[in-house]
């Protein structure tokens, strides 16, 4: 076959709709990828892929466990797209058998689970293992943090973000949320990364939240809101705060601004789904992508070619898999204080320090 | 004269920067009004006024006392931009005078203080007393006011609002900062006023905030930052968050987002001094103003306008006075935060309750 | 009387629409200024304006003729706001008695009549006369103006320029338009006479017009379109383009492009009437100014203050009155092509040649 | 092989940077699609394709022949971006060897040669040739068209569409320019694509162009300008107007505005290269895309999937061939109206007809 060991042989893990985008991703945007197999525990998702003449054409075999998928032949690599829960033992699974992984962000919401994969993961430095945070791989987060790299606006010390989620209404955000961690777990996190991101690292000193529900009265029972805001005060005078929620009425509203001595970075803060606008008796209005996958679609392109590029080419994977410790030790720690009204502090080692 | 028994007789107290300009404002933009005197401690300032052909074409008498001026034949109204330690004892004395007073914000950064100006305007409901926040009259804050009254977003739940300055390397801010407060006192009151007005007077559940020293050492000393942020958390699952800095690069940068259960109303969030952009090798790009006057120009001129008005008419004025003091409570509680670490909370009468 | 000596005594000549703004105006935003006397030849306003309050209060006489009116006691000036088709004999009139003149544009549609305000002009040095042209006061285009004569865009060598009204459905612009001179002499004089002033006037050499009618059939009895667009190119290199509408369904929309050899100044591309952008489910919107006064209410306030500052201090007027000859020869040239469909030439001395 | 017969064979006839760019987008962008051969009339690109690691792994055989690689085993189709002088010549020569065809634009600058293409597709309509338009495949194109096929704007009457591009001091663009057709043929023809599939092929009934030499006075020897501006009026009162330059200091800006009865749509009016701002001394500012190629990357692709989904499944080309025969008669009489200063006149039957 031409290109042969040029390719990657990959195979995706979950069918959900991420699952679904993926295996249409790798296919259509990653040259060097070749998805030999899909996996789903959903008998609904194994029919339907079973079923797909694209899959059928394309020679992707389907199974319905994991545990048989990993030893498919030829298989290299896989990308974890299931839910939350089970991220940590599939990476770890997969791991053990050989194989490269790109698991979907977070690693788990239990950090003593991110630790075990970090361990897994440096049992095996011959093998590539990456979490995904796709707003590293976006056009525009990349060209903001070439200009703060470059001292385009000095120190950046300050940084606002935003991961708003349009309402949904049909009930499937509801069943989504309830193994989700949280709100600063589940949407802050990528606000989290892009703050260690920017400001290169900083440590947390005291983390504060406060929140609200307003449309989804059900999260009460999971100790969880629809809208939060939250600052965390990093040791060396810098900041970070944030504001999520699930229920805006205008689309999925991402945006970012790194403030620093001499300017500020700002990302996204009048977003738009394309160029167009339209001017008539209301004024004039442009459309707001519905979902981050219309934000981020390449986003996860790029992503994809870029961990494709790691294992095939042995370089450094584009995002270090630590990087998923202390974004969800900094998430946790807000939705701590959310719940408890409390300053959640830590030292400049990172322990615990009991609120005065 | 044409008009007489039409016209308010009115005095300006202090010719600093924003003194000189309300007495512009007064007899550009103010039809019904004139200025009749005004007077400064400075004495280069006296000196400014008395040699000034404006002042002396309109007949303005200068004076070097406030006492002496409230004296002037014929005087009915003051407008007090003095330093803010006197605005109290100013109001006060006009007060018992007789006058009507516009007292530029804050009444005092002392909630006693703030109190007792309320009891004196209280024992003479004769006469209009009004603290000024220029915001509420401005165009695109009144539209914003306007749309969330006619329910256009639903319920108004989460406020974001900003009072950031151009830095200012000249030594002035920092010679002014000395008794102005601090941060949260000086610029998020203007925010915390908007938040009061926007969400209909939420009692406050608890306040936190944090800040840095980025550019102006100084304020280390007088226990301020010259960058700030702090949240609000009010009964009834109401919440606003703020920013406020002294070291904008770009400009004078206020701006307000109001979200509510159907929608959101934002003010400014993209500055512009005017509406010109410049295409070049840098790409397209626009000024954004460098002072707050640029900013509300117009709404200090509507401002003026409207007291006269309830003066010369009788009519409620625009901003009642007690607005100034939960405003000033609020702003206080965030700077006491900034300083403890700890957060400032309240039972929903009002009432300190300690940190658990 | 305080400032005796200093003060403009002046009289507004019409009270339509613009004539009352233009009473306010000098009353509210003009300190130097007194208007003491107006007039109108429709009944219906002459007693509006005799019980008008605020015209009361502030000793404003009305009359009932124009020519009465120039005798009033102690005038000094008149701001002419009749309809176009007196604009010639009245302001010769005032002239005539020894009164300076703002002529709101067009001087007339006659180029005839133009010169002979010219000359009337010429033969009293010692009066103001001045044509309106009130973008040429507006804060944006001065910027804009400022920019280009600082060489920031290299040498400007082509303009798109746009006067386009929001879609009138009363029947008030029907009655209007007929005797308003055609669409490129009523609305594209303002955008030629911005091409004139940012290319420091160019001659020109050819016109080519085309237009349609989409609301309004009855403009087809004066020869008239609804919607038209024009070029005019220039002597030594330089094109000037234009589009007028009478029919926008979002307001009034107002833009001018001026591109140069290094670079591009662009004013009100994207029209606001405000900086609140609401966000709902149709996405982010704001909305654009309903008329010409909400844009440019003040640029008249600047423009009738150096008026007054022209007389009072014996300045130049801020714009030249063969400014209005030119322009108007220009936006004939362009519906007589519209009429014609041909090409109308100039030699470089402004003879007409004819079409090849 | 999986996946056979579903797959198809492609070449792409020309490797400048376009042919490069086209090799790419069908590898990584299309998974329907195997590029097996190129070629090139260049020996440094033949040798440059020869070396190059990505052609050599995927198996790409690259000819110094065009009528060789129509000879490759397999072969089912053909890009065509070669120089547009032997674009209708190998458009054929593909036909006749019954190989499906997608011609980048312009067919041909000569309308019977156009004609000749038309008519040896017409022969052979079991083959699917298409004249490459990519502005169609534009996400935000395709949402302006959508809407304004679904009524939005009412009737749409009147378009304004801008192709400028960014300066080019290298060089390039002069060799280049040689044999493009003129700025109206090279530039304007996209605009007049947009014009006729926006206004529902309105026929034209006059064109008139002026334009101005800035940067690049070579261009006099081939008649050309580098700014132009032109005209097209249209039967049924229907207008289009365009601008294009070779000359923009600040990027690559294209936009089309599109008015109708009831309102407008606009598209990239104000052009971004991505959702980046940067704020500092300078206010705040965005950057624009260089090159088309960064404005309309995705368009290609979408182009290429389109083309290669309508031969493997036997669909209508998406943009229908003929649509090149009329843009490029509009383009034509642009230019000649450049040059002669005259307007070209067409009757209904689109005859010319003699200017009056």
């Amino acid at each position: 076959m031409e290109g042969e060991g040029k390719m990657l042989n990959i195979a995706v893990a979950g069918l959900g709709r991420m699952g679904k985008r993926h295996v249409s991703t790798l296919q259509a945007r990653v040259d060097r990828a070749r998805v030999v197999a899909v996996c789903s525990a959903a008998p609904h998702e194994v029919e339907w892929a079973r079923n797909n003449p694209d899959y059928i054409d394309f020679g992707i075999k389907t199974y319905d466990s994991y545990e048989e998928m990993l030893n498919h032949a030829g298989l290299q690599a896989v990308w974890i797209s299931t839910s939350t829960d089970v991220h940590a033992s599939q990476t770890i699974q997969a791991v053990e058998k050989g194989l490269h992984v790109l698991c979907e962000k977070p690693l788990s919401t239990k950090l003593d689970e991110v630790e075990t994969i970090i361990q897994a993961a440096q049992a095996r430095p011959d093998l590539k293992v990456m979490a995904g945070f796709s707003r590293r791989f976006d056009a525009s987060y990349r060209d903001a943090h070439a200009k703060v790299a470059a001292h385009t606006i000095g120190e950046p010390y300050l940084i606002r973000s935003n991961t708003c989620d349009l309402l949904d209404e049909t009930g499937f955000f509801v069943q989504y949320a309830r193994r989700n961690g949280g709100i600063f777990v589940d949407c802050t996190i990528h606000d989290i990364d892009l703050a260690l991101w920017f400001m290169d690292n900083p440590k947390p000193k005291s983390c504060f939240a406060v929140g609200t529900l307003k449309h989804h009265p059900e999260l009460a029972e999971s100790n969880d809101v629809d809208n939060g805001v939250g600052i965390v005060e990093f040791y060396g005078g810098k900041i970070a705060y944030f504001y999520s929620s699930r229920t805006q009425s205008h689309g999925h509203d991402v945006c970012t601004e790194v403030t620093g001595t001499q300017g500020k970075v700002m990302v996204n803060v009048i977003p738009k789904s394309n160029n167009v606008v339209l001017a008539d008796k209301l004024g004039m209005r442009h459309e707001v992508q519905p979902e981050y996958w219309q934000r981020f679609e390449d986003a996860f392109a790029t992503e994809a070619a870029e961990f494709v590029d790691s294992v095939l080419n042995n370089k450094p994977v584009p995002v270090a898999l630590d990087t998923g410790y202390m974004v969800m030790k900094i998430g946790r720690a807000l939705q701590e204080s959310l719940l408890t009204g409390r300053v959640v502090r830590f030292d400049e080692q990172g322990n615990r320090i009991e609120d005065r």
